[in-house]
């Protein structure tokens, strides 16, 4: 057993913290970061894209299942997606964590490094948050990017095509996998699910193909497309019949789930659903999943129940 | 018993928030807000401020002993601090809450309701956040300010003087009396510590009468100054024999305890410490408390022990 949070005091953590997600001088449109009241930003010409996610310890990830540098890489990516999803590039996080005091300090500069991580893969940087005690381990990330051209949920226009930036339905199974304690036999669907990723170029891909409206997929394609479909006044109509869900088949046998609810359900994958013009051409690994018709609401049509669609369409957070 | 946050779900109580919170449009430099990945602001030609602080359940308020609108107010005013210590001004928040899922719907919409409060009293305005399951209350909120001159704490001079705009030392006593069940002896002593305000007028005032260092009181006057000290490297010499504690002795003597220990060491009130030109006279109602002298670290005199000072010098977040 290392050293615990307790043991060093916060000085001490707030000071490997700050080694750990770079002290803030020197870094582009930063003036000062760690280790005031707060970060100063350099004024900019774009727009601002502001998001905050939280993160609970047993509620969205837990500590045997996962590392800490997972932990910390997914509650970046959730926030990072959210600006892309905005048609914004992410530049700088802040970071809330807290900790009860048990933690080895290891174990948090870990779910730091995890942070730093993905934040370095799209070219931002953590600069600033805060440190305090709690019984259970929360996290709070705050990030912030611009865009010259937001894209909002509401733009979806009659007649364009719904597309999503790859299969979802992976960080269900996984999530099925790890409850089965059968995580052994498909490590990669459930890595998709401790450890989701972003893919920004996929993101940018969309913009340019002139996507007309944009979310990322962080409640279950079923709520994200109905969010889409609210947000701009437009029926979308769905229809999941010629995906090739091979790579979730064996999964969905070996827990006798059909795979098909996972795509309909699965979240926290950031993956990014958009309206695109009729005419335009998909980018590549980019799938067609239906098209914008007049009218409200979302219809579904494919090979699987109408009950399974109304039983899993919500996902309540506060539902025990 | 009125309806529990897990009897409307997520949905509904997200729609009554975004009611309280107003749903972002036509706000002053505000494109997009509540309800899709993230809020959008225009472009700004000043710099940004940000800031992010963690309230979490029993460690940093009590439920049987605030009410949720105190609750609030109480996160949002330490962000909104920290903007003007910044020497900026807030104009956004981003509000993330845990939630166990059994609060009363009408507790947590108080608990908005303190934090649009605290917002609209400064023109700040909540844009955005997230609300999630957890099994203790944790508040996270982000804020977003702008400024055209940042003020750091690394800038006090030797021969500056030391001020601070107000008498620090309610918070502690409040705390005091509220854990020997005194509340009802010193009622607005305790309501400093339930429910601190900010006066960013006092803030506009330092910056200009030239503050050249300036940090809230967050953690207590001995560890802000220390922090003024340490990050513009120069020593600083506190005087506190002429302050007028009368505010304090009372509840000082009810509970046979020195008042000057809760001025040495009481935080969350979210006074502004600052260094000004020996020339710069005082504005209204702040007080000189020391000078910045050539060397490292902070000397204290006055009538108090030096055991006192050394005891209390820190304040640890992660200490049992």
């Amino acid at each position: 057993m290392g050293l615990q949070v307790a043991q060093i005091g916060e000085g001490a953590l707030i000071a490997a913290l700050g080694k750990i997600f770079g002290q803030g001088k020197n870094v582009k449109n930063q003036l000062f970061g760690i280790g005031d009241d707060g970060a100063v930003l350099a004024p900019s010409s774009l727009a601002t894209v502001a998001t905050m996610d939280l993160a609970v310890e047993d509620v969205h990830f837990k500590t045997d299942w996962s590392t800490a540098k997972q932990i910390g890489a997914k509650v970046a990516v959730a926030n990072i997606a959210d600006i892309y999803a905005m048609g914004g590039e992410p530049h700088f996080l802040l970071v809330g964590i807290s900790l009860t005091g048990q933690e080895e300090v290891e174990w948090v500069l870990d779910l730091a490094r995890g942070i730093a991580d993905e934040a370095k893969k799209v070219g931002a940087q953590v600069i600033g948050g805060d440190t305090v005690r709690g019984e259970k381990i929360t996290i709070a990330i705050t990030a912030l990017g611009n865009t010259s051209e937001p894209i909002y949920r509401s733009g979806a226009k009659v007649g364009d095509q719904l597309v999503i930036s790859g299969l979802p339905g992976a960080s269900a199974a996984g999530l099925a996998l790890l409850k089965a304690d059968k995580r052994e036999l498909f490590p990669e669907i459930v890595n998709a699910h401790l450890q989701p990723s972003v893919d920004g170029k996929r993101a940018h891909a969309l913009i340019s193909a002139g996507a007309t409206a944009m979310c990322d997929l962080s409640d279950g394609l079923l709520v994200d497309v109905t969010r889409i479909s609210e947000a701009s006044g437009v029926g979308i109509k769905i229809n999941l019949d010629h995906l090739n869900l091979s790579s979730l088949t064996k999964a969905g046998t070996s827990l006798a789930v059909d795979p098909m609810s996972w795509v309909l359900t699965s979240g926290e994958e950031h993956l990014f659903i958009a309206t695109l013009p009729a005419s335009a051409a998909l980018p590549e690994g980019v799938l067609r999943i239906g098209e914008v018709i007049h009218g409200l609401g979302v219809e579904v049509s494919g090979e699987f129940s109408d009950a399974q669609i109304s039983e899993k369409n919500t996902w309540q957070h506060f539902e025990k």
